[in-house]
């Protein structure tokens, strides 16, 4: 393998690559905001043909999808799953530049969807460019799907991928972003929690009554609080009969990888200025129970007078923003029926439960080939041995790919501990960028393999 | 007692209380929004000067306080409290006539502040006139104390009445408002349930995080459910150790008259689409629970994302409004303290309590020789027993009268049960403000007695 050369073009290309991510930061893609919707797709198209991928751009009722796909010599097939949206960059006047107009100080980058995750587009580009310039071919097949509506729940990306699973095949797939630790150490997460939203409500009189009626008239505020307080006691234990039984236990291979999460305890209890974390937990087991076990939040609280002061109001109707997060083995759908049967079972059929959001847990084996390869490729490009962990503890549309389509998945990227996605001033080391793209290079060309060397994946040999 | 001409005076100068009415209405004092803070005063000082009283303008840090008296034959004396302040009018597109101006349709009178409580004010002080006509004279002591913030919880009284306790002395009182049920019975109320009106709040991490966070960061919306279902059961039982000790029981006098109250159950069921009432009561037990029993009850409940749809979000805090009803023996501050033992030694401490209002219950025992008295008056000028009960469910600054000066009091007044008080379109019927003029004006011909018969009175001979 080239590594030199691998390096020192994307070195020399650096400059290239920032014009791309600029060009892409510019486009105002906020799908939550439906702005961007026509020049985002259409220049992420054109950044693909740039690197040498055929190209179709798919409509949906929402953002078009971007589809590329570049053949290289052997049948193994990585494809890169992006998105080209981006959050709302409000509050606007937190930015110490404009948002959609990239800025470059003191070696980082800023702009809304730089880490999350325009720049790791531009950086995968750059690989594949470096890689086909180098060996002067592709050593693999790549695909790229790059959709719109990642930051909106992703709600045409299920239909889409029904409808073209073969156009999907793939031996592994690189998840859109990720970050390095203070450390230097590229984190390599293997899954995403699953998640179910619902929103409880308690109806009690048809209008707020005065409060002298609350001896005699049922008050849908102390239904939700008794609802609630039925599902979680005070010592975190999640009360619905069946809840833990659907989890799969972690093994012990992922339970050690959990606790190798970088979480400086400290630092973080300062910063979010709490005395203790929940149960007064700490180090492993702190680790273990933020990325391995199901939670179950109250998100949000609605009942009768919130304003200044005291108004004597016995209310309407209560609701309550309820969510889970899922380790593999829960479904959301079957946890939504544990979650009526108990409520019903308590006394709380008066309660209507609406579902809002569900998405699987989605988890790829640390022993995988797959992942085997892209720690191999990932020590050798940063130099250090990649912290490898289960599952990120937040969700995403990841089952869609490792659980429905069987693709061994894997996320990793160019941000840093301070990127602050979704927040004012996200940006970028444009060291990262360029170790990031150099990595994918290197992967790419590991996962080529050597003539004789055989990579049992996913049921695919890859054979080189 | 020349009933047949006090019946002709109240008849003959209706109009003229009618058009004091009008003029009345036409202030808009709602307290609330700070209007009619200057000519409301007056023109009540005027119309008490015209039926014969000394008055005095008290200013106070809010609405001045308007004092009439006028003395009569026998040393009784009677007390009227009343309030020239109103609620506020909103929302006004659902009034069929503007609220601030006198509107007689169909033998009923429309305008804020009608039954609550301008018309007693003009009822009661035509009562007055149609005696001294009648009789040549005032046969006992009267008094009126009209303040201007009854509406917004009389601030500023406590303080009058602690600073003038020798003008205010007197033998009975008779409360602001009140109204007849559907047989034309009018209802006599002994008493007010006292209130203490707290907020709680919670805290967590210093902003709202992402709620993948949840697993190991603090959510205040679980602590403060857990901590509100720590304070009632879903039997309705409040858990606070020592609420129920402080209760004195109603004695069975009280039970008996609590269980006359009219409450037209399957009316209510239907006008307020409920099912049931609270624990599934129904006659006796619903109308002493409603009258005689404290309340525990959510006003308000506040944390995190509550619009439309699903946020994922771990809320920094959490906050309820909560309200006791208190009953005779219960003291607001009291409970305050017990409530705060609770939940510190529950656990809670954590949790933040501000106090908010207090107000101490109040109750005029049943066989008080005044309240026997005005009983009778009521059952002559009705024709018709009235409905005595020993309480309102709701609160009112009234211990500030039956218990600090010691003066038996009773409510009562010209409304009747669709009198809309607080909401639009309040009205009052014509014929009750002439029954309530008539009755005013032969209960003060009762207490002034006959010569030679005594009425013990709250340690006062009721002599002439």
């Amino acid at each position: 393998m080239r590594e030199k050369e691998l390096s020192a073009f994307v070195e020399s290309h650096l400059g290239e690559a920032i014009e791309d991510l600029r060009r892409l930061c510019r486009c105002p893609s906020v799908s939550a905001q439906g702005s961007g919707r026509e020049e985002t797709p259409e220049l992420v198209a054109e950044l693909l043909k740039r690197s040498g991928f055929e190209v179709e751009i798919f409509p949906t009722p929402g953002y078009p999808i971007v589809f590329g796909e570049a053949r290289g010599r052997s049948p193994f097939t990585l494809l890169f799953y992006n998105h080209y949206d981006v959050q709302p960059p409000e509050p606007l006047e937190e930015w110490a530049s404009p948002p959609f107009e990239l800025a470059e100080r003191e070696g980082k980058l800023f702009a809304r969807g730089v880490a999350d995750n325009k720049g790791d587009i531009v950086a995968r580009l750059l690989a594949v460019r470096a890689v086909r310039e180098v060996l002067g071919e592709l050593p693999i097949h790549i695909k790229f799907l790059i959709e719109g509506e990642e930051e909106s729940g992703s709600p045409n990306l299920p239909a889409f991928i029904e409808e073209h699973r073969e156009l999907l095949t793939a031996d592994g797939c690189i998840w859109e972003a990720g970050e390095v630790d203070w450390e230097g150490r590229p984190i390599l997460a293997l899954g995403v929690k699953g998640l179910l939203y619902v929103e409880l409500e308690a109806r009690g009189a048809s209008t707020d009554l005065h409060s002298s009626m609350a001896a005699i008239i049922p008050n849908p505020a102390w239904r939700l609080v008794w609802a609630l307080s039925s599902l979680k006691d005070i010592a975190e234990r999640i009360l619905i009969p069946g809840f833990y039984e659907r989890a799969k236990p972690p093994d012990e291979r992922e339970r050690k990888a959990a606790s190798s999460l970088p979480l400086h305890e400290e630092k973080l209890k300062g910063d979010l200025g709490i005395e203790e974390f929940v149960l007064g937990l700490s180090g492993d087991a702190l680790k273990l129970r933020h990325l391995l076990e199901p939670t179950c939040t109250i998100c949000g609280l609605q009942a009768g007078y919130t304003g200044r002061g005291s108004k004597t109001v016995l209310p309407s109707r209560a609701s309550a923003k309820l969510e889970f997060r899922l380790v593999p083995g829960q479904d959301p759908g079957e946890i939504f029926s544990l979650l009526k049967k108990h409520l019903s079972e308590r006394g709380f059929g008066d309660i209507e439960i609406r579902f809002l959001d569900g998405i699987r847990p989605a988890r790829t084996p640390l022993d995988h080939p797959f992942i085997l390869k892209v720690e191999e490729a990932a020590a050798k490009a940063y130099r250090r041995d990649p912290v490898i962990i289960p599952t990120f503890a937040a969700s995403g549309p990841m089952a869609l790919f490792s659980e429905d389509l069987g693709i061994p998945t894997v996320s990793c990227g160019i941000g840093y501990p301070e990127s602050r996605p979704h927040a004012p001033n996200e940006n970028i080391r444009v060291e990262d960028l360029k170790r990031g793209a150099f990595f994918c290079a290197l992967l790419i060309c590991e996962l080529g393999g050597n003539p004789g060397r055989g990579l049992e994946i996913g049921g695919n040999e890859l054979r080189s």
